[in-house]
């Protein structure tokens, strides 16, 4: 519980406290925290993204839990977090991308994208009449030949990872990165490890059919999401 | 009762509690649960939305408490909450099939029009000057020969179900539907389910007259109201 | 009194409190349960709106006391709660009417006038910068040769009724309805039940001269406020 | 005083009570009922408005403390309350009277008039951004060869009276014209009642070089102030 | 001190107390009660303004406290209350006043211009998003041959007084009008009692250098301020 | 410290306390009392300022804190308080002097500058949104072969000096001045009573290397700061 | 912990408190404290700036924490306090930049760049509607064949240096610059005192891998960030 003389600084938007903080910014990022949980890998073949969908109802359509997300033929993204704020920035990251390609003629760069969202995502941070974004996103793509894996957070804060994890599982996931992270490893490498870390962020209760896996290819430049059986050969794999 | 050191969060519109969460927006979730319940359920002949309308006064004439809306040819969704929110959402709604009608020539599909209407009740859970929707949808359609039920909350979030509640009775509706919803039941046996679904939520006190039952068929891609006496045979084939 | 812990919704408006109410849109129900009260019921020969003025002085013109007006050749409507915020929805579902006349060449429907008012009111609910209007109507017309009846409440529902009543008087209007209303009685049947639930609804002080009768009739599709000695002969009627 | 608890709804300006009241409004009021009395008859020969100036300071000009104005050849209006709102409401008169006279090349009907700023005071009780007016008038004229007199108060209700009061002597002026007011008197015995009301409402105070009288003549169809020393015959008789 | 209870009402601005006040208005004249003084007397001869500059320190340039304003070649402006509010007051005169004569060619009339000075501060009485003038003003000019001194307030109220006093000195500047103003003296008679009533305001301890003096003569129709040694003359004479 | 009750008048800009003062003004006063000291000092050979720029480390380039400007060929500032505050009244400056040159094709006077400054100091006191200004100036001219000297200060007020100070050493400086300023000095003489001044307020720690000299001269009618060599010479002197 | 008296002024933003302080701005500068430590240093050379970025996790891209920026060919900044702040202002400096290359041909001067970017941060400290940045900013280039180095915080102050450091080392940074800047030190000697002070900062826990070296020398009149090699070449001198 917050103690009694921090509660005022809550209220405002966009506001500093005492010691230099947002706390509407710090707030946000606690709605992150109790989002599913996904990863980004960086590997020899390109970036992978797995999602844990959480699906907890035989009634719910899995695949209308949409947590990895098609911004552009080259680049995907996963989020966490407040699902309508996520679908939003979805929104302005295809616009963004598709004006690149209109402006320039040529597909938008992994980091000019990541950059723009958080430019965007940093401005709800600092004028008011709208609260923050309630969401992260891991940012995946082939640049110039390139894998690129961006992490933003509400605050727009971006920085690039080689592996990395947000939502509930978020400290379980990057123990195991930090464990047994290996830049060589290949896409079946890095999915294998993406689904341990996961396996370990929900304490093995992990569920196979509610797992949702991006890749983007260095050698296709290409993003594109596994079918369903090809997401059960690598979970059938892992439970072996 | 909320504890005291929440009350802060309450007032001012579209702000983080330190936990993450929109209070108004769960409070706007409150709202629905009060609301009237009605449940949506796809079956091998397409979708049905049934609602039960609590006629109270047998002055009220009941054909006035509209429960379920037509949006466009094959496009019907059932409300619960603030009623006049939801006939807002409902305008909302008729206008964007129409203007993909005008623009592109085809029928909006039954996915984009949900998502164009979450997005819509996202904004107002990020910017000032205004209060969350307290409305839920089920919005229930037929796009591309498939059958599709999606369903929304004052978020903005959205997710597709294969048979799913809202409102009062939500919860012993769900019970109902995970104990014996089955796929391949045609309009007759979904709609059974439903009143029987229904009859579960108000512990029986189910009101005859006061039921609404739309669907829309694959077949023939087309939404409608069952007329009185059409609903009148399935309730009276309940009762026996 | 209220309990304290709620004062905090009370200020901001359009504001949802814990359990999903907008205290705002109550309070304004508050001021209806205040007002006047007023009666609509449906016969077999049209809709009657009858309207007790609680005249208090001999100083006042009973005539200025205004609490039905007619808004186009076939409706009419009667007020309860706040006088101004009364006259201007009346304003506004004049306007409406014309506009109506002039675009469609042709007079409004009865319903299609309700649910604009009704959409009207809602926003006042859902966006800052005003209050919601602290007035219910009674919307009473003819179209395609039928009868309608609408009641409407400050958060913009909009119900229809064979007979209801509004204002302090309601639940006692409710009550005898509830126990005498014949939908096959005439005016002069319907005018009399109209009187004598305002008769209970004032615990016998009504007064006589402060009676006003508005009646749209399905023959003519025509609405009309009863001349003084039209009243007169009803009241006298019932006193007997 | 005000009890404790009420002190929350006086701050934001119109914001309903828990008991459906708008506090600024009967604030508003309070304003009026510190102003000064003014009284307005209606007699056979037309309408007569009467003020008690209360001159309290020898070193003031009279003439400059004006409570009576001339809004157009055929009206006049009394006001009680805050003189800065009273002659913005004054001017805002005039202005609405000369638009009618272009615009339909007749003069404006005192009713047409008296809702125009009915409504306008109105919707400083509804939006936000502004105070209620803290003023009532009365307005005195004649149209159709009919005499007419209004009162309107900060809500933005209007009342036409044969004969009434507003300010702090209210009270006293209603008893008086209560017991003793008639339709049928001239002029003359109009104002010696009016004269007789606000030496009630003053405790017998009234100051004579104070008053201000003002009639409009059903035959001439004029509003004029009277001169100094019609008001001295009147006050003289009064005294005699 | 204010009573604890009324703390809320001073926050927002222009709006009521619950007994019909508006407080920021009766702070605003406190600001006035903490100015200089000055006084207006109009005489057979026009009209006198005379202000006590309080200059405190010798390192001072007297000249540059400026209490008296000309408008217009016909109208001078004493103030007391905020020095920076005055001057935005007196910038607004001054530019009335020359849209008058291009507009009407003519001079603008003093009651015109104190009337349109009162309307433009009244509004900052009703309207949110700025605080009332902390200002009075004594209007003294010559229109139609006739001497004029209006008084206005931080309420928008319009007095006009045959000698009124304004600032810290009010009190004793009136008793002392009340005991010996007459209005058959000539300049020289009222700049005498003038300098008697600031004498009286400040308890004798007034600063010759710092008199300021502005007549407007009937005669001439001009308004023109004291030339040092006039000043000198009539303190001299005032002192023997 | 405060007392408590005085709390509320702090929070919202613009509004007057109970005692008719602005509390906002007056705490950004405060900040120009925790300013540097500067001085301003009349001459007979025209304006001379002085500010003490308190260089508190080795590493600062001393040039770098500028607390004189040259706001025109015969204008200079010096200002104290909130040093962004001032820059941003400085660049206003300069554009009123160089809109005049354009308009008039001739440079400002020097009152007219100060006055178009303080107006729109007293602004930021008036309206919402922004607040005031925590920065006074010392505005040195020369106009019409006269030296001038300007004060102004966060509420707008304009007062012009013979020899005056602003920002922590205000008192001490005041003191120096009324004890021994002479009007016949020539530069030389003024800028050692203003170095006298600055090390009395400084209690004898000024620090010669910080010390800024800027002065306006009738025969030229020039502004400039000194030379570092200048300046030197004239603390030797001081110091001998 | 702040005392409670002060809580009142933190909630609304650019309020002075009754102290003459902008707390919003001063917590600001906390947001700064707690950022990475930057330094900057001016030489024979040119300017150097340097930054520890603090990378604590191997799985992070070190090149994506970007604490030093290029602006234009001859400018570069290191920021430290929020990222996302720091990203917006480098964004519009860079802006500022081109303006002036495309509307006068020629680069910005660094002092220019620097005033505009402080005049924009101040506009955030006096207008309601936004925070404060919570960023600093020292920014290093060459005008004239001249180097200069500013610092700026979140007030808008702007400060020329010799040599400085922020965020939460700048006391140990300033303290070894105290005691050991020269002036006379080649690109090699500033960079190995910058080293030295950061060593110091971070209590020798100095991270060899996380260090960004940017210069701008006066011969080239470019500014450059130093490729990893070179910086391993300083870090390992310093370490031996």
């Amino acid at each position: 519980m917050q103690p009694q003389y921090q509660m005022g600084y809550d209220r405002a938007i966009t506001v500093f406290s005492p010691d230099g903080r947002l706390y509407q910014v710090e707030y946000a990022r606690e709605a992150v925290k109790r989002g599913t949980t996904a990863v980004g890998i960086k590997c020899s073949e390109g970036v992978v993204l797995i999602v844990d969908k959480r699906v907890t109802s035989r009634l719910l359509e899995p695949v209308s839990i949409e947590k990895i997300f098609k911004i552009d033929a080259h680049i995907g993204v996963a989020s966490s977090g407040l699902v309508g704020d996520a679908r939003s920035l979805v929104d302005r990251a295809r616009v963004e991308s598709q004006i690149n390609r209109v402006s320039y003629n040529e597909p938008i760069s992994v980091e000019t994208l990541a950059k723009k969202l958080c430019d965007h995502m940093q401005t709800y941070t600092q004028f008011g009449g709208a609260r923050p974004y309630g969401t992260a996103l891991l940012i995946a793509g082939v640049s110039d030949g390139e894998a690129r894996l961006f992490e933003t957070d509400p605050s727009g804060t971006l920085l690039e990872y080689k592996a990395t994890g947000i939502g509930t599982g978020r400290p379980a996931v990057i123990k195991t990165f930090e464990d047994e992270y290996q830049e060589d490893a290949d896409f079946s490498g890095a999915i294998r490890l993406g689904i341990k870390a996961l396996h370990a962020a929900t304490e093995g209760k992990l569920d196979v059919s509610a797992i949702e896996i991006g890749v983007v290819s260095i050698e296709t430049g290409e993003f594109r999401k596994l079918e369903k059986d090809e997401v059960k050969a690598y979970v059938d794999q892992f439970e072996e």
